[in-house]
Order: C-alpha cells, then structure tokens, then sequence
C-alpha cells in the first residue's frame, strides 16, 4: 500500500518521530507494571492538561479503554445509554459485555451519531423503574462521534448537567478527541466537561500502542488498575505505553498532529461541499460517491472505505501528505 | 536503579536491539490489526519452528494469553487443573475467572511446581461426575515453572497423554518456553508436545510487548481471535507486535536469549548450591538467605525478591551483566 | 383484589386443582433433583406431545427457561436475533446477559411483535463478518409474542428455515405457547416447528412454578442440566416441579385451560372490535382507551395495566369469571 | 425407596403438613411477584425471629441463596474465604463463579469444616496487597458445616470480629441453621451474630421450594432483588414461596422439626459412639463402617451414602420414623 494515497483510516498511520523517541529513551531498566517514572508522571500531565486533578492509566487499545471504563462505572445488572452508532455498541465485538459482564446498552439516536439532553430524558422516561427492566447507571458520549461531530462545549455541559440530573455516571469515547479539541479551539476540559472518565485516544493520532484512561474522579482508578490487570492489560514493561502518551500530552504533540489530520479533512471538504454527509468538524469526510466515481478514484490509486452503496469515508491522518491530499481534492472536484 | 545489579525479574529488562530495529523496520503503513504482512507471517514461522502446522495469534501480555488460551479451550461451566502454584492461580489477579466467565482452577501438587500423571489422576479420581461438582475439560501446565523447573519430554509426554486420556485439553504457559527450551536442548515441539495451544513468552526474553498465542489444535484459533477483539487485545498497529514475535524468532534470537540468562543463572547457582531451594534449570535461581544475610548483599547494591523469611528469588535476564552476576556470585559465596 | 374483576395478568391467577392433586400425589419420598420418577417421565411426556424426540427440563420459571436455552444455543461473544419488544429484551431484567456472559440481543421490527425471514436477512445482512461486530448464532421468537399474536404454522417453518440458512439455531419463547397452539388448532410441533429448543410455559396456565425447556436437539439437554444447576435452579424437590409439568400435558389440560383463557379474550374483543390495536388470537386484548374511559371501567371496579397513554391491556386467564368476563365485556360496549 | 429406611438425605423428605396448608391458603389472587401480603410480611417474621431489622428475599434453592448472597457482597474481582469443604466449594457446580462473575473462592483448613480466626488471618496474611492477587471481601461459613458441626455463639463472635477488623463481609449459609440453633439452644441471632447476610433453610427442614435469604444490612436488599429477577428467580407466584417461610418461622416449626431430626441423629450416635468421625450436633452421622458393615445394614433395607471407602453419612430428617431409628440404632449397635 502505497502511504501517500491511503485514505482509509488514520488506526494504522505510521508512529510519529518524537513518540518513537520517547519509546528509546524509555528503555532503560525501570520498575516493571506502572510503578516507573513515565507512569507515575501520567497524572500529573493530565492534570495539567485538565487543570483540575486527574488519575490516569495506560491502556493498549481503545476498546479497552472505554470497555475498562464502562465496567469501573456501572455494574452488571446495569445499563449504559448511548448513540446506536457509537463504536462501543458497533464496533468493538462485544467488548462491553465481556467487561461489564453483560450490561446493556441501551441505545439511542441523534443527528451526526451525537446524543442530546432530549435523546436522554427520552429513553429514561420509557424504562420502568422495576427489576424487570434495566436500569441505566451511566451514558456514553462519543467525542467526536462517528461521523467526525463534535460536541459543543455548552452541548457537553447539557449532556453533562442531564446525567448528572439522573445520578449517571458520564463517559466520553476520546478515541479522536484530539481532533475534537483541535477544531473546537477550546480548552480541553471545555470538550469533555462533567465527564467522570474521558479514553483519551493516542493510536490514531501519531501513537504505537498506549491511550490514556483519565478519570476526573480519581477514587475510581484504583478499581479500574484491579480490572485491567484481571483484563491481561497490565504490561510488565508499560513504561513504553507511558511514554507514548506523555510525548503526545506533555510537548502538544497531541494537538499538532489533530490539527494537520482536521486541516486535510477540510481541504478534501472544501473541494466536494455538496457531496458531504455530515458537517466536516474532526478528521472523517463522509461523502456521496456513486459506485462509478468511487471506481475512478480507485483507478488513480486512491484507497478509502465504501459507506454504503451511494458513499465513501475518507480518514486523514497526522501525517496525511499534502501532495496526495490535494489531488484528492482535485480528483473529486472533478469527478 | 542501577540495571546492572538488578535481580529483581526479567519482565523489565531492555528491549533487545534486533527487536527495536524490526520494529522500526514494521512503521510503514500496512493494513489494521492483523492483516499486515508481518502478522500474516506468523504461522508460517512457527510451523516452521515446531515442526508441524500452528496458527498464531499475537496478544500483549502473558496474563491475556494464558487465559485466552483457557477461555478457548473450556466453557464456563467447567474446570481447570493445575498446579496449585501456577501463575494463571497466584498472580494473574483473577483473569482466569474474567476470561472463562468463573470457570474453576482445580489446584494440585507437585515438586517444584510441576504436575504428574498421578496427580492428575487423583483430582479427577476426587470428583463425582455430576452436575453438583465442576468437571475439568483441560490442564495447564508451565514450561519453566514457577520454580524455574522444566518438564522433560517425556514428563511432558506423560502429561499429554494422562490429559488426551481423560478427554482434556492441554495449556502450556510459556512465559519463560524459551528458557525450558535452552536448558533442555530438546526440539521446542518436544518440550510442549501434545499441547492444544502455548503461550509462548518473548516480553521476559528481550521483547517489549509481545507474546505469541500457538494454537496446534488450529481449529481453535478463529475462536480465540473473536475473543481476543472482545478483550480489548486487537490492536490497530499489531505489525508492531508481530515484529517483535518475528525478531525472536526467525533468526533465533528467542533461544540465544534465554541461553544468556540461563546461564547467568547457573554462575549464579554454581556459587550457592547448598543454599538452592530448588534445582537451577531455567533463569531463577530460589536460594536460602536469612534476612541479615540478604541485607547484606542490598547493601552491596544488588536488588532481588524476598521469598518468604528465609529465602529470596534471583532472576537473570538476556541481558544480564556479566560482570555483576561475577560480583553477585562472589559476594553469596562468601557470605 | 377481587379476583374476578383481575384482568391485570394471567401470571399470578391461581393453580388448577388438577395441578394442586398432582404435588399432593408427588409428597411421598422419591430420589432428590430430578432422579424422582415424575422427573424421568417429562421426556416421554413430551416426545408424545410433540411426535418426536425431546429431552426435557424443569425450571421455576419464565426467565430461567428463556436465557438457561440462549445460553446453551450461544457462546458469550455471539448475539440473537430477536424482536425490539420480545420479553428476553425488555422484561427479564437484564437476565440474558446474565445466563450468555454477554451476549447481544440484535434487535429487529415486524407487526405484532413478530419477526420475518425479511427482518432476519436484513438484520445478517447489515453485519459485516470480522471480529469487530457480534455474530449471532440464533434467533428467538416467541409464540405467541408479546401482542398475543401467534405465528402461524407456515410463517414457523419460513422463520425456521431462515435460521437454518444462516447456520443460526431457533430458540421459541412460549410462555403462552398453550394459548398459540389452541387459537391455531394445529399440531403442537407445527406451531414452533424448526425450534431447537422450546420455552413451553405452565404458570401463566393454572400452574404454580414450573415451566418445562424441551429441547428438540436432545444432546443439548445436557449442557443444560449442568447450566441450570449452576444458575441455582436444581431443586432438590424437583418433583414437586415435574408433577405440575406432568399434569398439564399429559392429559390435554394444558390446553384446555388456553382454550378458556382464549374464549375470555375473544369475548372482550367481540366487545370492542373497534378498539382493538392488534388482533386477538391469545389470551392478550389491547384496547384503545382514553384515560377517562379506563377511569370509568376502574370505577366499576375492573382492573387491568395502562398501555401508553391511550391504551390499556387486558389479561385473561384459564379461570377468568365467565360473569366478570361478560360484565367487562358490557361495560366496554358501553363506554 | 420406603421412606422410613431411608437416611440419604434431608433434602429430599417430606413436606411438612402446615407448609401444605399455608400454601393451599395462599392460592387467592394476589399480586404478582413478591408484592403479595405474605412476601410483604417477611421483613417483619425474621425481624422478630432475630430480635433486630432484617430484609428478606424467598429464592427457590439453597445455592441461588448462598450465590445471590455472595454477588450481593462482593464484586467480581475479589474473593471469598471458606472452609476448603463449604458446600459453595464443592457442591454447588460453580454457581458461586457464575453469580459472581468469577469472583475466587480463598479456600482455608478447619477442623470438622468449620474456620477460625487464626485461619481467616493466615489466608489475609499470605495475600499481597497488589492487583497481581485477589483481594477477599467477604467471610462465608456454614452453620451447621458440611459434617453437622456447630459454631458457638463466641465462634461466630470471633468470626465476625475477625472479618470486620480486615473490612469483610459475613455471610452465613444456613442451609441447616435450624438445627444448628436447635442444637447450640441459644437465641437466633447469636447463632449468626455478626452476619450481613444468612440464607436460611427451609427446604431440608420440611419446606418445599423456598428458602430466605435474610439481609442484616438492609440496605443490600434491594441490590439483591435486582439480581435475584437478573438470575431469573423471581418467581411470578412467589406468594407460595413465602407462604412456605412464614409456615415455618411465625409459628416456631423450623426449630420444631429441628428439634425431631437432631433427636433423631443423637440416637443413632448413642448407639456408635466410638464409630462416630465427628461428634453429633445436628442431623448428620458421620460412621466408620467397612463395606461389609455397609453391605450389612443395606440389607436390612437401610439407604445412605458411603462416605469414602470406609465410613457412611447417615441423615435424619424432621420426619425421620422412630421405629426405623430404632431400628437402624440397634443394627449400628449389632454390627
């Protein structure tokens, strides 16, 4: 596969220069598990990022780290509302049932995968409060969503203040909340305010292997450090993931790689506006392609995912090059 | 600390060199999750290694492997045997009863960890055959044990056919395989023959986050692979893991590895024998040392884990420094 | 609460004497779980009901009867295909997740709370086949579903059939099972004909806490049996469980009761033909009724669930008071 | 099998005529679930029976008492101290895994399968404090053990005082607690003193299908019912259930019945007091008898079960014939 054209997702792209430089420098012998220098620095940095304290863990994907969440929030009888195209109801294997030992997801709709105050009243209003239904003890918000939506920051303080009205938990899916932040312009609590735990993706933004679970109730993290050591997570040598994430957070590596990957989404945006599917906010660009001129672009080497029969999803990355970006650009504007 | 004189374990040592290269030789852009070229190789090599024909799956830490390997092999309602010092037992945090959903360990006895034919015989001897007791489907042994103590061929042998005779399955935990193997001398098929699937250990070895999951039963292997997504072990950038696994084991560095610690471990054993509590055969060496004794040797530097009150646990690495493992030999020969 | 105005539920109406003689007749002394006489009888009772080989368990209810069978059909990281309102879904509290370790209930449309070949293939359609989306391995429907709308005999075999295609087992629901196979005057095998296991219902029909899993897969019965011991539901006293079971098929009271419950229901309707949200064909009446309509009725002393705001259910049941039946009868002519 | 011979078991016998009664009084109408008059009126029988507030479930077996109770104390990654032979251990086919979600039975010694504080603090004191090891948060202890041993009211004091002083719950399983405090003749509450949950047994002592899982800390209750309903134990006639508990609790039965099955078994212990493997405090017999002793009195038309190659278990009941135990006393005697 020939990088430069590669369009498909940003979950593969290659490690950026400064994290493999953490990775070296992180070799030398160290206390194994989480209790090296690199771990231990980790609540620090997010509290800084945060401004407000912060307890934070390595994990290796980001099924785990929202799946870890989840089953830290809720217990098994319980039920977690979220978007019916949320990655954690679609795309993760059932990972949230195997972690929370069969909690429900309890799922509900919304514009551009994102779920509002209204979506939530709604579903908890249908749900008897009785054994016989589950009950739900958390909602999980996707930021940015599926479809490369951000949350507002007065959209998030709603959804927020809405759990927090039902004595839910909140947990935000940061898997591209990098890219979220960086087109929001705002300070990063801003985009998950009210959160109880944020997955703070790393692997599609310039990481290996490590995405950081930042809880905001610190006196939840120690259970979540018991459940992913029982979940075969706890790396003996996880100063490695440690030191993935402290290059991303502590230099604004994180920001600088979210902000190459949205501008080329806009530029691939900017040169096919009336075919999008959704607003392009974050780093996806979901367009209609007929079959036919999803072929032609093909033909010009360009590889990206079908969406259905009449569409396509094109992901830019941190290091999406700007040569092939633009005769992307160029090649859709003239299909 | 002072990696020299460091004792402590081999699940912290440095990455080896020839595994960083492949590593970074793996960063160009390939395909998601284990659909890269180097994932793809996988089975080829260790078919190639065994002698017959494997499928293999990579996962992050030996704790997921073990109980992948277990939740593939038994269904929830069943159980375990092992030895009642396994490491799936003492120091796994309980992920074998998260990965199987509470299926049982059934715990016996046996000289330096190890298990035999009579005690197999006689836990399934001890248990009614009906639905009031929890009937074993498969047995887990570990090759070194926790002793440090390696299954012969023909021990092992024994063991393969006591299981296949009751109809079970048969784990090996190889987290230190290639120790059992370098000190055995034997074909790696024969120091785990018979066995369903191995968890075959590279992150003790001179790896960073590796280890391979072998399934000889390759029917198995599709099963553990949707499990491994549903635990959160599928990562985006497996080439990454995929490399080190090859690294180890193409070239056979996984063996010129642990003959480095093995022996450094034997320097180490030669200067004590009257104090082993156990034979020295892999890369732990358990010796008897009273707490004056092993404040002694702190003071002088090394670092190591009490075993009890009377004892402390040694354990060389590929990288062991020659020089220290001198110094350590001396200084318990002349205490 | 008087019972004869109680259209609330046929789930707590009294047992039928014929039940009540058959425990008395089970109190002398028999082996314990299900090694008593009665217990060993279910399997022939049933093969005759069915005309073909069944092995059969006892279970104290509903919900064990229901999820015991998922969970023999599925492992923990499949799904089941089923209906949005099916009670598995809504009403057992969370219990397949419980008895599945997680499996997902993949959920789909159809009038009546009934499912289709179209529903079923739509459904398998929309998932990819990777490790990333839950495969399903069965689908359930329940006869007669949760509208009191019954599958009939060649709608049964066209789901089946379906099922069969896709390589899914068929798990029926039929805690009203009786109430289907006596509106559709069929054979009782044509009415979840294809069925790998049956969920056939006795409380809601005159019994007290019993309900019988017949699986027409015999060599699943097993796993069963060692399922329900440990979900708790091996009574020590089984026969006094088996006995009820025994005294509603083997001499046709099961379906004379629904015959009874039926003709209460088909009363009400006859009533109210106009009102009717979905047509009667089980013991089920869901009737249009504004709020004040069902304060009158309530005033004249009838009892009976809201259904939304504009609806109400009505409930009949194998000892519905023929007076009380017609009395409501009237009064909803009336309204 | 004529009953009067028949020693096998408790679990088995007759049903009591007042538990007969008081459920055939119980067949009116009433609400479904455990909202009936008779489930409301536990809470207040067992608050009197202990002399302090209680909150109380019927469930339908012994094991779905003791597993409800051990998920209502514990979460799934911890674990459970008991006696290496409680009855969770091994007879209960994994439930405690299952209801649990794999939490780990810490299994310790005790003479007659009972435990003691010196061994509750030797388990706590073999445990590292790190999430490699499962941390236990809970006690259970069986009052009367596996062999019909008793704990005294300052047994159970120091139980309790040594689970509290480590932070852990109590649970007590009482499947034969009536002749335990039968036997101990001291109040109730001093027989599980200490406890936060106690199942107690109806269904050995003259019940048909209901035992109560009685809450000290009231406050776990209502968590319990939720899990109860998710285990599919919540029965829809539950009226009958707790009719069967009331029978045996307002008006004294469960000692009374008590009381005639530990007469009962002193008898058969006078009569083979040097033969006895345990002394005699319930209603359970623990004989050194050969084969031939064995072959002997099975020939004179007596049942139970060998216990190991060269002793029996001999169990009376409330209902156990005089003549019989007569009769089986003077054959023991003869031998």
């Amino acid at each position: 596969m020939h990088r430069a054209m590669q369009f498909l997702s940003d979950n593969a792209a290659s490690v950026h220069p400064r994290v493999w430089d953490a990775m070296r420098a992180a070799d030398a012998p160290q206390p194994p598990y989480d209790s090296d220098a690199l771990s231990q620095r980790l609540d620090a940095a997010f509290s800084d990022l945060f401004g407000r304290p912060c307890a934070v863990l390595w994990v290796a994907t980001g099924t785990a780290a929202n799946c870890l969440a989840l089953a830290t929030l809720v217990p098994p009888h319980s039920g977690v509302i979220c978007h019916r195209e949320a990655h954690i109801e679609t795309d993760e294997g059932g990972a949230p049932g195997f972690y929370t030992h069969g909690a429900k997801l309890i799922l509900i709709d919304g514009d551009g995968a994102k779920i509002d105050t209204a979506g939530i009243d709604a579903a908890i209003g249908a749900i008897r409060k009785d054994v016989h239904q589950v009950q739900p003890q958390a909602v999980s918000v996707t930021q940015a969503s599926e479809y490369g939506r951000c949350y507002r920051p007065d959209e998030m303080a709603a959804v927020a203040e809405t759990a927090r009205r039902h004595g839910l938990k909140l947990h935000v899916d940061g898997a591209r909340f990098a890219n979220a932040v960086a087109h929001l312009g705002c300070d990063p609590w801003l985009a998950c305010q009210g959160a109880t735990v944020l997955s703070f993706g790393c692997v599609k933004n310039g990481g290996m292997s490590a995405e950081a679970l930042v809880f905001f109730d610190e006196g939840l993290a120690d259970l979540a450090r018991v459940r992913r050591k029982r979940a075969g997570h706890l790396q003996s040598k996880g100063r490695f993931l440690a030191a993935q994430i402290l290059a991303m957070v502590e230099d604004g590596l994180w920001l600088e790689n979210a902000r190459a990957a949205n501008a080329a989404a806009q530029e691939l945006a900017g040169a096919a506006s009336e075919r999008l599917l959704h607003p392009v906010e974050a780093n996806e660009v979901f367009l209609r392609l007929s079959p036919n001129e999803r072929e032609a672009l093909r033909k010009q080497g360009f590889s990206f995912y079908d969406w259905g029969d009449d569409a396509a999803r094109l992901v830019t990355a941190w290091n999406s090059d700007p040569t092939a970006v633009g005769a992307l650009a160029r090649a859709i504007a003239t299909l």
